[in-house]
This record gives structure tokens, sequence and C-alpha cells, in this order.
């Protein structure tokens, strides 16, 4: 077998700040998808994967997928895949370390001249961050069906559909529904990803074997009361909208800082003031809340919960209360058979593995539709994503790469045949 | 002397609603300063004024005065003032009243044959409201002096200097200086206006002498915690701005319900929230708070404790904060000797006089500089005003009037030479 999981660390932090360098211009670490620089960005993939022995092509959803057959063509292949767009003035790291550790294994794998039972693709999904179109995870929902025609047909502020955007990268929207990928066509998907929040870094570890991806409720409220004057309307015949959302604010924190069996988090994050005048009682307040945990029955208690203490708050000071169901997404849960073996071989490569839920939504959200998934957290600086300070060492993306080469040969070495159950 | 209290009740209401119906057209009831439409508003003023015996000119800051010569040449003027501009989709009765009563009783006079010992003018002072260039009560400011230089250089979003628009409003800002009104210079000063709050409708009453004009003080406040991913970031490492500011918002509404001699009033009318994404927990919250009443005391004692109270919260949930002072005015109080005479205007006219504190700014703020003054407030529907909605009785209207012309006869008989002393 060799030591398949040597990985060549300097290669792969320079292709990583290689793609990194690719931007937008206007913008730090900014590569949009549907543009120029994301292409040139995707024509760098292209080459690696090329140069790794993968057979690349694009697919209908414009997903670049790198190709290695094993020697048991009829199997099921095994996908390693996360993206390379970014938010806007976003980071180095995000998304495009789980591209680059994919090729980077199969390229360790080439050189060691070593071949796997199953076929391996690298997917370099398309737009997995929120979109202009105001959708994420364009690509993987076109792989496993769930890129419907109303969501091609949504326009961004220039006007563009999806469906033209996708074409522009490639792709072939008229093609995406031949091409769905079922239940028992992809034996598993593995995804490495930067966390994004702060416990790794926190608590000194490197590396953790995700629990799951949590499932988010979000909601709109608006709470109404009556634009006075500031000046002229006593408190007592006030009905102001702001001081009662006030009380939102605090409520909501207070709930999600109680203890659970699992944990959760709630936040209020937009806020919008009408009429937003120094000198004018708020009239109305509308915001946003969202809940998240990996437990679903404890998102759905949590919002109902929340939601009937603003109705009694609002109720108490003759407001009226608008809440209406944004989002809702089901929690994606890893099974004991994934996660245990991503487990040991975190603690074959630095000794430890912590279990922490993402937090965030990933690609696995889609492929966890059709197939067993399993990730690999490294750590993030300051626990800091989405921004320019974004930033993980160079070991320790390394030593990601080493646990996730190792559960590959073990998943390899583990599934037998496309029937084989997690 | 005649009854020279029987306003013709049905000339000065057609009067109000030809005024009213002056707007820039695009917006209802918006007549703003420095406009075309204001300036043809100010024309019908100006005939109005000539037809009841005035003599109008425009002095150099573009307040438009008319004046009836008294028996008492020598003594100084009484004022009665208000103004014609409005806020943007404003009311009907905002300020207009205040004028075209003003005229209304020197027509009523004329009529009867009577002449006061004082002379009289009616003044349409200039933008009371806030103006594109930042300020407001620019004609009163103009009159009595504190209409600054660095004031007159301000620019409004087009480049307009507002000596510009003083000049296209025809005043002089060059004679500006010269024709500063001091101590002495004005008898008295009388004002009525709308209430704009919810007092005198919710009691049933009619008129309100008025106690004096609260003071101010407004501050911005800025608290700064970490913009950190909604779905990464455990509650117990979140330094999230917006759930602190909640419970300033509410606490600012408990401070100002609490009893004090004086009543008080509390506002936050503005937030402004840094990122603003509903998966972001907030980094900065800014808010502006207010807080008036007429005892400048409680006002300075208010902000303070409120102020310490952000620290303390601030500083528990580790967030920084700045407080910044943005304005600060002073409450002027009406004499005893002054409301006393308008009490009785007010008991003789509709048998009561409610007193209360004027919560919004007028012309009289200023006028209070050099001057003694006086108001009157008459009901407004539902407390509103600044908005389409604005309302005031035809009778309600009449009544004020009547009260204030009783005021005018009763002071121009009290009032002996200029330096009689309120």
């Amino acid at each position: 077998m060799g030591n398949h999981w040597e990985m060549n660390e300097q290669r792969l932090w320079g292709n990583i700040m290689t793609l990194a360098q690719i931007t937008n211009l206007d913008k730090p670490w900014t590569r949009r998808p549907f543009t120029s620089s994301y292409e040139e960005g995707r024509a760098f993939v292209t080459e690696l994967m090329t140069d790794a022995g993968l057979t690349v092509y694009k697919d209908a959803s414009s997903n670049v997928i790198g190709r290695i057959e094993g020697t048991e063509p009829n199997w099921a292949p095994i996908l390693i895949g996360s993206h390379t767009d970014t938010v806007s003035s976003g980071g180095r790291f995000d998304g495009i370390i789980g591209v680059l550790i994919g090729i980077e294994i199969v390229k360790c794998l080439q050189e060691q001249g070593q071949t796997l039972r199953h076929t391996v693709e690298i997917v370099d999904f398309t737009a997995e961050e929120p979109t202009d179109f105001g959708i994420s995870t364009v690509g993987s929902r076109g792989m496993v069906g769930t890129l419907t025609k109303e969501m091609l047909s949504l326009k961004d502020p220039e006007g563009r559909t999806l469906e033209e955007a996708i074409r522009f990268a490639g792709g072939k929207p008229e093609e995406i529904e031949g091409e769905i990928r079922k239940t028992g066509d992809v034996a598993l998907y593995l995804e490495i990803h930067i966390e994004q929040g702060p416990v790794l870094i926190e608590s000194e570890k490197i590396l953790a074997a995700v629990t799951g991806i949590v499932g988010i409720q979000r909601y709109r409220i608006t709470l109404t009361g009556q634009p006075d004057h500031a000046g002229t309307t006593p408190m007592s015949m006030r009905k102001d909208a702001l001081a009662g959302a006030g009380q939102l604010f605090t409520e909501l924190e207070s709930i999600c800082n109680e203890e659970y069996d699992s944990p959760i988090v709630g936040t209020v994050g937009t806020v919008s003031v009408y009429p937003n005048a120094a000198n004018v009682v708020p009239g109305q307040v509308t915001f946003t809340f969202e809940v998240r945990s990996i437990d679903a029955n404890l998102v759905e208690q949590t919002c109902q919960r929340f939601i009937s203490f603003a109705e009694n708050i609002a109720s108490e000071r003759g407001l009226s209360i608008n809440a209406e169901l944004l989002s809702k997404s089901d929690p994606i849960v890893v099974s004991d058979v994934v996660r245990n073996t991503i487990v040991a071989a975190c603690e074959e490569t630095v000794g430890h593995a912590v279990s922490i839920p993402s937090g965030a939504g990933h690609d696995a959200n889609q492929l966890a539709k059709i197939a067993p998934v399993g990730m690999i957290f490294v750590p993030s600086k300051g626990g800091r994503s989405h921004c320019p300070e974004e930033w993980t060492e160079s070991s320790h993306i390394a030593d990601g790469a080493k646990a996730l080469s190792r559960a590959l040969i073990s998943f390899d070495e583990k599934i037998d045949n496309p029937r084989f159950t997690f």
C-alpha cells in the first residue's frame, strides 16, 4: 500500500495559494460563480486534475468532475467534492481546499502507483455559496435532482437567468434532468472543509469528524405599532415596535443559551426599522431570525417557543405581529459507520477527532439525499470565515488531507459492492 | 372693543385649505422650503396679509412679515408667527394655521375698526422644518442672530448652499447680521400650533396653554462585537452586538416609564445593523436615542443613567461602546405671567386650558432667546402629525384663533412699554 497518506504539503499549499489569487479584481479573495475569474480558476483546477491522472469533464450542471477508474468498474464511485466559488470579499480556504485536497490525494496515489477498487471522482461543484439568483449549492442540486425548473428561471439583478449562467459556465441545462444521480449511483460522498467556527481553534485541536449538518429554520417577523412623534407622544400612549423587538432580540439568545441535549444556535441577523428617524417612535420593525441544530425537533420547538413569546409581547404592547417562514432545511446526520471510519482516520493522523456538527450548509446537504456522506473539518483561525482574514495553517490542511486519504483507503477496503449499506 | 374674538371660521378654514393645496406635485401636502410651490404659497400669504391691512415685506432671512402699526409706534411690536413649509409627505395644518390665524385676527380687528396700542407683526418664518441643509428654524434663527456663517455655507444634496437658497426665497443673506433683533426689540412672541400629540384629543379637550418647550439631548451609540457565522459560532463564543442592543432598547423605555416630577420621553428612533445578513451574528449596531423633558436636569440625568447602563451591558458582553452627543437644546419655559394670560383667554373661550409642554421644537425656541414667548395648542386627530392623515377640526382651529385673539388684546392692554418685564 505504501505511505499513501504522505501528502506533498508544499505542493498542496502552493496550489491553494495559486487558486486563491485568481480573483475578481475589485475585491480581495472574491471569485464569484459565473464570472470569467471563476472560469479561470476552474481552468487551473482542470489542469491539476489532468496532471493527477484524472479524466476531466463538465457535467450538465457545469460541475467540474475529474474521474479515475477503479479496478471494479461496475461499482458506484466514491466522490470527494467541494467548491471553488467564494462569497464576495471572502477568504482563501472556504471550498477550494476540499477540491484541491481531493486532487492531491489522487496525485499521491498516482505517484505511488496505487489503484483503488472504487472509481473516484473529484468534484468542483458549481456555485455552492449563495448566488445572485437567491439559491446556493447549484451544482450539487443539479447532480441529485433538486434543481427545479423554477430555480433555473430565477434571474440575477442584471436579468440573466440561472439557466443562462450555467450555460456560460459550460453546462447544458437541458441535459441536467437526464444526468440526475439516484440512490445507489454514488457509493459515498466525502468532503473536507474549514470549520468556519471557533470550536477547533479554541480547543487547540486539529481535526473534527463531523457528526452531521444542522437543520435550519429561518423566519421573518414583522412587529407593527404606530409611528408617532418622539417629542409629543407620552410614553404611556406609544406603540413602540422597537422597544418590543428589543425584548425579542435578547429572548432568542436566552432561549438558545439554555442547556439541551444537542447544541443549538439562534440568531437575529437583520433588522429594519420604519420610519427610522431619530425623532419618530418606530412604527414597524422587521427582522429575520434563524435557529440551527442537528436535532430537528429542537429546532422546531425552539422556533415555536420563540414565536409564542413574541406573540405574547406583541399582545401585551398592543402591537400586531406577523411571522413568516422563509426557509426550512432538515438536518443531515452522518451515519455511525461512516463517522467511526473517519474518526479512526483522524486519530491515526493527529491522535484525536473532535465530534461537532457543521453549523453551515455544504454540498454534502444535497449529496446526502442520494448517498451516505462524511465530512472532516480543519481549524479556522479565530473562527473567522467568509472574510479576508479567513486562515488555516498549511500543516493543518496537510493533516486533514492525510486523514481524508486514510479514510478513503479505508472505505475503499470496506465497501464491497454497490449494495453495501451504511 | 367689540367682539374682536368672533372669528370668521369659514374664511379661515377656506384659507387653510387653499394654502394646504399648494403643494409640490409629486407628494401629498408637501411644500418644501426653497421650492417654487413654497414661493407660490407665500404669494398667497402675502395677498391675504395685504388684504388684512398689513404692510408686507421680506426681511433679510426671507421671512415674510406683515406689519400693522399700533397707536404707540415707539413700542416694540408683538409678533405672531409660525411657518408655511412642511416636511415631505406632511400634513395640512402643521405651521400654516399659526400664520393664517395671525392674519385672520388682524383681518377681524380691521373689520371691526379696532386698533391696538402695539404694532403687530404676523411672521411666516422661513424653513422651520428640518431642511436638506441639516438645520431647522432657519428664518427665526436669522431673526434672532443664531444663523451662523457656517450654517449659511451648508449644502443640500444638490450642492446648493443655504445662502443661495435664502436668496432664491427673496432674502438678502449679506444683510441678516444687520437686521438681528435683540432683547427689547420684540415685546412678546405668540404662536398657535397643532399639538402634534395625543394629549388633547385623548382627554377630549380643545385648547392647551403650553408650559414650555422641552429640551432635547440626542446621542448616537455604537456597540461593536464580532460578526461571526450564525451557524458555526456557539452561543457561548459570540459577541452579538444586537442581543446587547436589544437590552438597551427596552431599558430606555423602562427608565422613561418611571415617575418623575416632569413628564419625560425617551426614544430609540434609528437602528443600523452590520453586516445585516440573516446568517451572520451582528457585529455592530449603531442607534440614535433622544430624551426630552422641560426639566433640563432630568434630561441630563436620564441620558447619563442610560449611557452608564449601556456601558455596563457592553462590559458584561465583551462589546465595545461609543456614545456620541449629536445635539443638545435647552428647554424653553413660558413665564407664569404669559401663561396665566393665555390660560385666562383659553378658559374664556372654551372653559378650560390644559397645561402641557411642547414636545416638539418650534420657531418659539429661537424667539425665546430675545423675548417672552407664549403658545397655544389645538388638538391633532389621533395625535398624528407630519403625515398625510394630520387633521384638526375647523371649530377647534376657530376656538384657538379666538383664544389667541383674546390673549393678544389682553397683552396689548397689559404691556405698557418696552421695558415691561414678564
